[in-house]
């Protein structure tokens, strides 16, 4: 089972969940407030239709609960939880993702808030599990990276957690990492890779690591002279790959990252790159289909 | 080429720029303090790496403005363009989408936010312009639905306009549509369908029509019969939705949903369907690939 | 009794009660802090001083609770009811809207704010259900506009549900309305009114109806053999609307609207439109006296 | 002609510009998209339909340059001009308020909400003028209340300070009030009226001047006695205000206050009271007739 | 002990709360995370480190609830209590400020906050406590000043009514004080200090006292010529103060401003002066040493 | 001079400014108001009364612009020139920090403001650079630490760099950090401070150094032999870092953290650690005299 090591914060579920409410509410539901009468109460069920992992149910259970705290939801499975296509035929084992019951008009007004996160999020999740699946038994970890969707980083990062993935820089304080055009900037100052690396070890937070992106085998040498603590392999052949790793050994971590998928992880994992950061599964993540169905 | 009816409105820009900047620089960019020198201003071509059609050109600008005032951009490309993977001996005319000019801490702490904005709507624009163009001839119109990223609703919209596609609901109050959950709802009362929609009729605002969404012929014609304006044919086959669209006609317009994709748009609006709604367009979105490279 | 579609959103106060709170109490109250002692509690009743409809009850105890969770209401009338002047005489029957226990500096602190809030939304209700009842036995409803005060907006359309009127547009979105400008705009293009609604039934959201504004019989003509969904009688007589009315029957709903008031309505209800919308509603409401009494 | 001692604090403009935009155009204005095309310029006026004072004018300027910066308003009048029914044949000097020039479906959008607030306020000054007129030759000098819409206090202070009222207190702490439910609460300690002054004197701020609301001649003395610097006459006959200005003669500053309106308020000020408050300023105000018409 | 007329106002503090959490907490607690297994609970306590008055508990308490609101705090000293260092051998006796109980993580994730609050708000509780004692038996109030941190000023009076001094002015609005720069543009008009004496009593709310900035003798008679309800003296020596406060006897209150400390303060207060106000109070305060032990 | 790698972000200082005018503006200025003739323009210098490094000049710019954009600055020092108290005598060159033109009014509304954040962020870069001075020509770098006053963090901290020193961590995410409380926790599982390394070696972001707060040399061994990277010597003795920084030499860097001040800054700087970290720079900043004078 997938462990997660902190679900996401409470403090970070608040804005989101008055943002994404407000999106679909702010004129009203004129359809639920014409057909259902004051005072309904229902049963719903919230079930998959494909094979994945969950993410975001508790922040589904925000999203309805902001409209009506009196509203129960009750869990069946849990962040991390595989699930399949439901299946009536199982009962609450065939897929079932929560229960939920309370008024019927503020269960169906929060209904497209609640399963659009959810379906986001289970969506990243489960793209992150397989990957994490395609490398097992070799070191590397599955990172995510920053090309994240606007204000959805943090939950997206979580979802990769939850996925079994790690995560990557979080925002741009939490790592040093000089990119190429860092580098094409310093070049017009007649500074080289090596350059950037002692500079930013003198400049910048002592708390943080160097990373540098390379291309060649050439860089990778200088960035190791130069004392970076990490190696971002950029676009590299397996054969490169390989070779950098060799290179770095006992002087730096590895991180493969550019055009990864699931028909070569295995084969950069089987480079002995420490960490493999993955663009789309935040930035083109497919969502998991979940949907919500009012029971007798 | 493409026409959009109405730009992204300034209006809904402003908050999410912010929300985005701050996601990413809320603690600083200790990587461009510390390498890059006070002053230095640089030159940069942000282009893309495939095929597809450009969205979010001004929402990118506004995010380096938003960090220096002083930054200059020059669209090369507009909103609705289509773009091929950069080629730089063809110059300008070769997949550069705009050139930017001014100070380069600015331009590297902006970077990745505008990129991944830009990356993000013209995905957008791309999948559904592909859609479009799938059932060119025939009266369908491509659609959005309210299956969105919580909080972007508004640019992903504009980017499915953009892409030659048109809006479905905004929100609950733009519309009033009639679905599975509600009709369960009312069954409990022993109210059906029929019911449901002169309800509605009676009791929302006169400036909505009244949508159903309808699974078999059967639904169909109650909701024909009970005056709705609009039928949702949702997850019908190909044969289904043909006799639907013949029992409509002068009564009501038609709306496919359900699973549509590039592989079998054209065979849906071969039905005759006036419009056919896609939620994988906002809520599955592949990236377009973009990227920023400095120049000498 | 007046019966409520839906209440006002929960989701919907508590911005407004935060903003209502921060312009009364952003320095404090001196007086309260002075005099009253800490931790001595109180019991009031809200009271009536005029004839009318209650409405924002809710809202006005929201406010309440913000200040002090431990404040305990007794809504002894709920939103809809009429009310007649207080009168001690009577007890709780006499005009007694609510009864309030606990922290007398909270309370104080709150009074004004809750106060502001329930005067004006039962003034707004009053004024609808008045109007309401003049055009009794016709088949007209009441409705209000967007001439509503600024930020307001959703909670003055809430007060005229619960004076049993109903809503027109809640913003710009959910109607498709073409105006006298938009007409002054288009005809600087050579397209008359019958091209603009052409126009807006291909471009806007098919889920929107295409209500013109119409200030002549040719007009109303023109409207609805371009298929117009619904005629806005724009400061017509009671002549030209009896002519309207009859031209429109079966094609379109009709609307009346400028300078309705107690006066006029039935009569101008008396010429058979559908809808008489009412600007003064919401611009120009006199709110209902309503005071909080501290009880032995 | 009126003097505002201050304008509308640029400051406190641009949240309630913020807010009232986003009350019309969360959904974006379907009407203007589909009808406006892309770069359509016009220029419009904005003309009275009534008798009133202006106010609020930089407000409704403010609302269109966020939508749109490039629109260039021209004022005609500034606020505090006096206002007469627009009348086309006597050109700018007949009740056109402003011109405006600049894209049309930023006018058209913004329309609405420049006007709602244009309205509120001039309608606000208008009946402000009204009551300082009735009183001149007199001492008397007309304040409004904290009785106001929520949200919008600080420019309903203004528009009374344009119509040439002034300003009681803004919130609860510029001022110390003591009102009748503060006297209930320390009655139950035993303690009266000239109590409650002493220890207000004693414990709030020395910036703030002690007021008292009394509604007999006995609680005017206590008051006096007490050192009270302002009595509020609440409620008191003519007679009984007579006497109380006699009384606070040389001590006290005073102000009636209860149901003052244009019948009685000569007759108010005629008591020779420093001050006349007037709550309905500010919670009924009746909305001045404005509108936009786009001109050749 | 210390009383204290008012707490921090609920409705202030979760503002701050949230900004404060959102400064520490936008990133993550990756050490925490990494460290804490899910589920720890544990006990902690809060102490002080140094001598001092206690301001801010509830505050702190909010910090860690916002992140957990299953954590339990026991406030074991209440704000206005005195503080001595920690010493482990007294039990709680012994400095003890609070005990707190809950989940591990989210207590190491609050703990910065909370203590940032706690220590800045007793600092200047301590600091206005030893003023205080430093007047005892002279008439002289301290207070403090506008002088304050950017977004704590709230908080920071809130603290100085909690060492026993009073509130100036909280903001520009509740209180007139004409001051030098006031003086300086007047003097251009050639208008002098009883001029500007006399427009303030015209022109400002009447509900506000009228001070003056003196710095001579001449000008302080001059205020009290003009009828200046209190003298601001600004930078006087102790003669100077002492003549100041002779002239005003009677007509109005005096307040020393201008580098009163510890040294200096009962020599200050020996001249009659009715208040003492003192900006370091809160622009310079020094943060009482508190810190945060998980105990077995 | 001073070298400052970034200034303050534009994107960090709107939100402080607009948080702080609200604090002091937010019921007006009735003092400049009723004193201050519309229209008035002057010309005032803001000038120093100590000695001291400068900070923040660009925000106090921003308080004034915000209040009206028409107000023309002219910075005569930039952040981090040394200043001496003003002497009218010399001119501009004698300690006057900045010239600014325009309305009267809006200057002294944004005095306060204005000077309140110069006099904060200035007193935090003289007590910076005090300590920069102190320990010159040792390898020592003075950091500050996360003891910020709350909402101030990202200010505060660019003040420091302003003074010559280093950031420690911006918040919990940009560094791990081990300290006193976490190991108790894992000691609770039998865990001791070399698990703790190794634990968030494999589980922390790979981007993060990993930090250890030591008491003695023993633990100093422990984290060494786990592989920290930095070594907190917390409250050590002289003697005890010397040995410390003896032991990591070559393995980690250390840092010294505890009480440091003026008195004994050069001596731990002797030690050789390469940071001394100072939490009184930020908790207990004292503010730097700064003032505004109107010149004729």
């Amino acid at each position: 089972m997938v462990k997660t090591s902190a679900g996401p914060d409470t403090f970070e579920i608040g804005d989101l969940v008055e943002r994404a409410l407000a999106e679909d509410l702010s004129a009203g539901d004129p359809t639920t407030d014409a057909l259902i009468p004051d005072g309904m109460t229902c049963r719903a069920i919230v079930v998959s239709r494909g094979e994945g992992v969950l993410a975001g149910g508790s922040v589904a259970e925000a999203v309805w609960k902001r409209l009506d705290p009196a509203i129960r939801t009750l869990s069946i499975l849990l962040d991390g939880s595989r699930v399949s296509p439901y299946d009536a035929s199982l009962g609450r084992e065939g897929g079932v993702i929560a229960e939920i019951e309370g008024g019927a008009a503020a269960i169906l007004k929060g209904e497209r808030t609640a399963l659009n996160i959810l379906q986001h999020l289970s969506g990243i999740a489960t793209e992150t599990a397989r990957l994490v699946e395609a490398v097992e038994g070799f070191p590397a970890r599955i990172l995510d990276t920053r090309k994240t969707a606007p204000g959805l980083r943090a939950l997206q990062k979580y979802a990769v957690r939850v996925g079994g993935g790690g995560n990557h820089r979080r925002n741009l304080g939490d790592g040093v990492l000089i990119k190429d055009n860092h580098l094409a900037a310093l070049d017009r100052e007649g500074l080289g890779l090596g350059d950037a690396v002692r500079r930013a070890r003198a400049r910048a937070p002592h708390t943080l690591k160097i990373e540098v992106e390379v291309e060649t085998i050439e860089q990778a040498a200088d960035a190791l002279d130069a004392g970076a603590d990490i190696l971002l392999l950029d676009n590299m052949t397996v054969a490169q790959m390989t070779e950098a790793v060799a290179l770095a050994a006992g002087r730096a971590v590895t991180e493969a990252s550019g055009n990864v998928s699931l028909h070569n992880a295995k084969e950069v994992a089987a480079t002995g790159v420490d960490f493999i950061s993955v663009g789309r599964l935040t930035h083109s993540p497919r969502a998991l289909d979940i949907s919500l169905d009012f029971v007798e």
